[in-house]
């Protein structure tokens, strides 16, 4: 039971995740608890909501027993304790197939305040938070695809850290955001759909930390290689439009009165793949 | 996102069903949809809560393509009409496993007025809504174990009806309640384990609809049938503790200063066999 708090609504992120799907059988269980957990707290962030609670739902196959499951309530508990959430309930069953995880995230904001997808306006600039691609060369490390000698890479992927210290600037100064799981260029896609409104994306302006700038470096051909950073997901990011350059994001290019977003990178424009803007 | 309603509470269900746990690989999509829906809502009406909004995880297996799907939605799109219900979102993925479903029931109460599981006093009255049996006995008409000539059982297994309408009264009178889904016995169980106190149960006083009397009668022995009847599941009725009788309700023992539940039957004291009491 969540008492009501007048001048604040109430925001709530729902997110489910499959074994074989959205994580690999033989991930240790707590750390599928802290994805589960900051993945939706990502949500929240983009939405400039403070988080408060959580419920879950586990649906626990008979290969997981006990110490799997407790080192899965102890990796939730540890992060629900480091990012001050309540567990307020949950439910939890067995099944015959793959072990499925639903969170139901709550969090407060300000009334008529939470920043939406739609809502971005023709010359609006699209901005972007802290580095883009680590998240995607962070998979490819864990695969032991990529060389990640201090593990940088591999921990954007396995721990990433949701972008709640956006909040105040969001509220500020967004019309639009979302968080960038898909993929950036999928993610500001959602907005500029949401929004009725077109993009171009500059992918020459993408930043970069210094290990996906060194990946970079080393591809034959750099606008391939700034739109597999660009496209790759699981940066847990916030991608915003806002009329005014905000304080922590990058600009990245701007918001049209058309449809689709036009993809930019060594002054030529990008096409899709066959599967649109999403690779990761 | 939910605006705050001052005075109000907020309480949150969340509860997840697999395929071959909670469900018979085969049954009707739509038929899946409105079940889930209505053990959410059974739970609400056990609160005394005024049911809101709800949000959907969906975790779809390949074997379930767009008809099975979009007959789910429609069944969710009508449960949710006539509960009055708004769909706040959800997420939907797809699984190597099995059809792995999770809602979150959003409902209102009066601030400070839920009805919890907690709060049942010595002294106070042991009673429950409606009928008990006719889930476990309507879960074996559908499997063809049991004749159900104008389908009365079967329909009360596949389509419960939530006790919404015993709100009023709930709120009015009750120290404690839960929604009986895991048996009358196991039920009740919880409100004694939650409030820290003993019951007495008499199934002599069970209320019955017609076909499960007729059952009864044709057993060869009564309190084990009663006891059948009071440790199935699935009946979605209410069982709550009072200080004096409630309107919808029929008594059917009290609760006591001690610990455990006893049961009784034809004047002996009856056993819970090695599961407990919890038969369903």
């Amino acid at each position: 039971v969540v008492a009501s708090r007048p001048g604040m609504d109430l925001v709530l992120t729902k997110d489910a995740i499959v074994e074989g799907v959205h994580f690999l059988p033989g991930t240790p269980p707590g750390q599928i608890a802290r994805k589960l957990l900051r993945v939706n707290l990502s949500d929240l962030a983009a939405k400039a909501a403070e988080p408060y609670a959580y419920l879950l739902a586990a649906a626990w196959p008979a290969a997981y027993g006990w110490p799997e499951r407790q080192a899965f309530a102890e990796g939730l508990r540890q992060d629900g304790e480091a990012f001050d959430l309540v567990l307020l309930g949950g439910d939890t069953t067995s099944t015959p197939g793959a072990l499925t995880l639903s969170l139901t995230l709550l969090g407060w904001v300000p009334a008529g305040r939470m920043v939406r997808r739609a809502g971005a306006r023709p010359g609006d600039l699209l901005m972007v938070s802290g580095t883009i691609g680590d998240g995607a060369l962070g998979l490819a490390a864990a695969r032991g695809e990529l060389a990640d000698p201090d593990g940088f890479l591999a921990d954007r992927y396995v721990s990433p850290q949701p972008r709640l210290d956006l909040r105040t600037a969001l509220r500020a100064g967004a019309h639009a955001a979302c968080d960038v799981s898909d993929g950036l260029v999928a993610d500001a896609g959602h907005i500029a759909r949401a929004s009725g409104v077109g993009l171009v994306l500059r992918l020459d302006g993408l930043p970069l930390s210094p290990p996906a700038a060194r990946w970079l470096d080393g591809q034959p051909d750099r606008a391939t290689g700034l739109l597999r950073l660009a496209t790759g997901g699981d940066d847990y990011e916030v991608v915003c439009a806002a009329p005014a350059p905000l304080a922590g994001f990058t600009v990245i290019g701007e918001v049209t009165a058309g449809q689709g977003t036009q993809v930019l990178a060594g002054g030529r424009t990008l096409e899709p793949g066959p599967g649109g803007w999403r690779h990761g």
